[in-house]
């Protein structure tokens, strides 16, 4: 893959989309993340050479929200392996992100780690493994990241708390089935903390770095998951990345990749970089507009894809 | 990719395979295909350098069922675009393969083209494209796989009409929606005599080659899809291609495939080969029990993926 | 309870009634029923006492439509006694009358007769039993009714054989779980026959008369159904004689009942009357938009209920 | 009605029922109701010309559970009148009394008071009307029944409290929806105290005779719901107050009326009498095993029945 290549398509596509109308919402039911500002638009790529380049509000801090769910799947993966899946799915969901019927359906095993309900378990799994869950999380996403700076908004985390009743509906009906194993306030409150980590896109795109570097930091080659694991976090990653567009995402960008409700979304092409974007504006499935727009055009320019 | 050392692998994986207990059932419900032999076990693969290997019962033909589907897709793709996705969707379903409930939620919209519902959609875009739809569909396969002895079988098509109820709930629900356009009987037929169509693994890998070869078929170069489609249907193939198990593949195996209710499968490594597997017990999903298995422990022991 | 004023007070509603607004919409996925006169409006009533009177349209003849099952099933525990329950339910549905979530949920067996899934099973039972079904059922209701004339409609019931693509899902969907027993066309025949029958709206009470008279016909005292059937019967017409508006029915007439497509309600006293109304134009849940209003209305001023 | 006959049959039933094995499950997800002895079994009736009778341990205490939210109901009628049903439906539910799907589906709407769902609504809406609703509710009832020692069970209510995460998610559920005005924990603390006020079979009917007596209570007269909301309600006990086997108790008893978890049952046949049932263990559905044959058996003999 030819980098500067890449880096004048980055530019183009990003000068287009900046010129086009910015459709979408805003989340609006967390008080705290409607006070961003809608048309922040940044971008960052970093490449298993280590090539780095960045276009617009790539600097601005946003809380990365469901994309620390790859994050803490990875912590629980390497510290439990395959026995997590006992407790949840790899299937992607085919309804609304943070539905109870399928819950209902399956008996409270949540259908992959990337639904809220999902999330959640795996939230509750470390809780029981950590005896400071919130400090250890945090450890690690420095570590991965090679970032000691980076923390959690309290803020924002106590935003979504205050207005997060069908997070604390969806965590008790879970533990009606037994499927969480602690009181399901502190399964939330862990929760709440680890959706409000805030990062630039840069330090996006560092920190998942590893995902397209067979599980090696590529600072010192340590390895954060094994070859084998990181192609299943990738494969989750396409499958189930982006709830109920997951399979859209697949067709048209075609890479595995993540997004939050604040606007971001990470990518990963395997063995070569890891991409981001930042554009709080959502579409109506709740992923980010410009984003999405972004990968499409940026995959279709590049003919980047996995497939 | 060293072939020697795949050829190496797929020995070894079938030998394990063929020594373990053979677990699942035949399809049941198509009278025709419970008369196949359950032992049948055969692999096949195609590289695009040309290279040929196959094992066990490799020669012997069956019907490909739902595998057809991705031919059909393919075909409606190539003539009508993009178009084709204002009558169904590109997401994974999420529920059982011939559900209806979906369907009356989303108003007869099938979610993707490989559910039943989906493929009927499909059939009848064919149905009003074609004069000879039945004929017009059998050249194409007969071109795209260069060999002009392929053919149905009616007798298995009529065993399937004759037990077909299902689909014929199916296909008059999705009338009722307005998305099939002609008789629904006249669907049905063509979806019946379709899933009938025979090969053996050599001649399904030949056959689906160009989905690993940016859309080209391999003796002549000629294009059946542009790069951007195959790029499409492969991304289907890894979020669709197993009905309800399709996140369950795409983690353990990792390569876009489809599988058939006779027990085949087929599956993809973009740029590299295409790989056949028959065995006709299936797992309670619908899928080739020892199918799922060989893919599984061959990707492992290869380490090939897209992710 | 006093006749003379049950007349003023059926006059008194019926002039407010005619004098308001008609809201709602006829059936038009029917094409025969969509060319009934849309301001149709008859009411008539007929007492254990042998009184009768009727108003405005009520000698125009219309289709009974799905008033119709309420004959058949009856015909069918007149025969089968209590083993007809092992095939369907006697609870409501809960969605909407033609829904085929329900059926997938619970393996084929319909959750009441009333609703269409519920209709089809008694129809594939009375066809295994009789026959001449259609000529057997024609005798059934010409006797309860002490009408000869009483006939189906061939041009009715043509016309929703050519419309009837959710009924044929169906009724294949009923059959691929052995619920049917009989080829879903011959069942699919009757059924649209029998909802083809036409009655005005003295004949409807005449014929309905003996479920306000214990299971006896009025004129010679001829049991129909035995006591507790007839109980039973009613207790059916009230908790599901309204598709999914059955529980607002009750809450707000309190009378059992069962209202057809095209503007048919009968409802019964036990021990008073049957009294029929008939209006085409349908509220958005199926239900005659005057017909409720009507009996509404009437029971309010009348004091009349069951509770 | 004969009276000394009634009496009779309910002795020869409760005989009957008594030497016959009592199946089902007493309800052990409360822990403090799984203490209960399970072969309690009481009979009380009290009829509008005050007679009463009582059978075995028709003076033991339990707590009346969903029976109380009846008496909620009645209160919130009372004093909002039609209003109430802008927030909640009066259709049969059609799924598990507790199912959080049908809610998901009608964004927030219970279908009826009587599913959970429903009875958290009615609590929002008491305690937005009143500074002190657990003593406002208890003043109510203790006047309704003329019995100043009613009391609720602060141990009960506990323990329910303590295993009451599926509750939890409902209210919270609800609350996301906007359907919850106030805390849900102040919801959740009111209902499960509501659901803990002990009774025994004499003071359930004593309670519950307005209900048979056109709204009025008996000792005095005083109206405590008019005689067309009294309607209404018996109208939807028959509809909605067995869970998901209303309808089968309809068509199998014929009378208005509501179970609780702990084994009691209600029963109002309008006009005439009250009876109820204790008898702690519960069929599938979640109803008193003893309770539903003893009425079975009581409406066939005495031919008593609305229909």
């Amino acid at each position: 893959m030819d980098y500067t290549e890449i880096k004048k398509v980055i530019e183009q596509v990003y000068n287009l989309i900046l010129n086009e109308e910015n459709k979408g919402q805003q989340a609006s039911y967390i008080p705290e993340l409607s006070r961003v500002n809608g048309e922040s638009f940044g971008i960052h790529i970093t490449t298993i050479q280590n090539e780095e380049f960045g276009l617009g509000d790539n600097t601005g801090k946003f809380s990365i929200q469901s994309i620390a769910k790859v994050l803490s799947l990875c912590l629980a993966f390497k510290i439990m392996g395959e026995t997590i899946w006992e407790r949840l799915g790899v299937e992607p969901a085919g309804t609304a992100f943070n539905s109870l019927v399928q819950l209902e359906n399956d008996k409270g095993i949540p259908r992959n780690p990337f639904i809220n309900s999902g999330a959640l378990v795996i939230c509750d799994m470390l809780i029981s493994h950590f005896r400071n869950p919130e400090e250890e999380f945090l450890n690690f996403v420095r570590d991965v990241s090679d970032n000691p700076l980076l923390d959690y908004s309290q803020k924002i985390a106590d935003s979504e708390k205050s207005a997060g009743y069908r997070n604390v509906a969806l965590c008790n009906f879970i533990k009606s089935f037994g499927n969480i194993r602690n009181e399901p306030s502190t399964v939330l409150d862990f929760y709440f903390k680890l959706c409000s980590l805030e990062m630039n896109c840069g330090e996006l795109t560092r920190t998942f770095l590893f995902l397209a570097n067979g599980g090696n930091k590529l600072s010192d080659n340590k390895s954060i998951l094994t070859k084998s694991q990181t192609k299943r976090i990738n494969a989750l990653l396409l499958t189930c990345g982006f709830y109920d567009e997951s399979g859209e995402f697949a067709f048209k960008v075609g890479l595995p990749g993540k997004s939050g409700v604040d606007g971001g979304i990470i990518a990963i092409q395997p063995n070569e970089f890891c991409i981001s974007i930042w554009s709080p504006r959502l579409n109506e499935k709740g992923n980010s507009y410009r984003g999405l727009k972004f990968l499409e055009l940026f995959t279709t320019n590049t003919q980047v894809s996995i497939f």
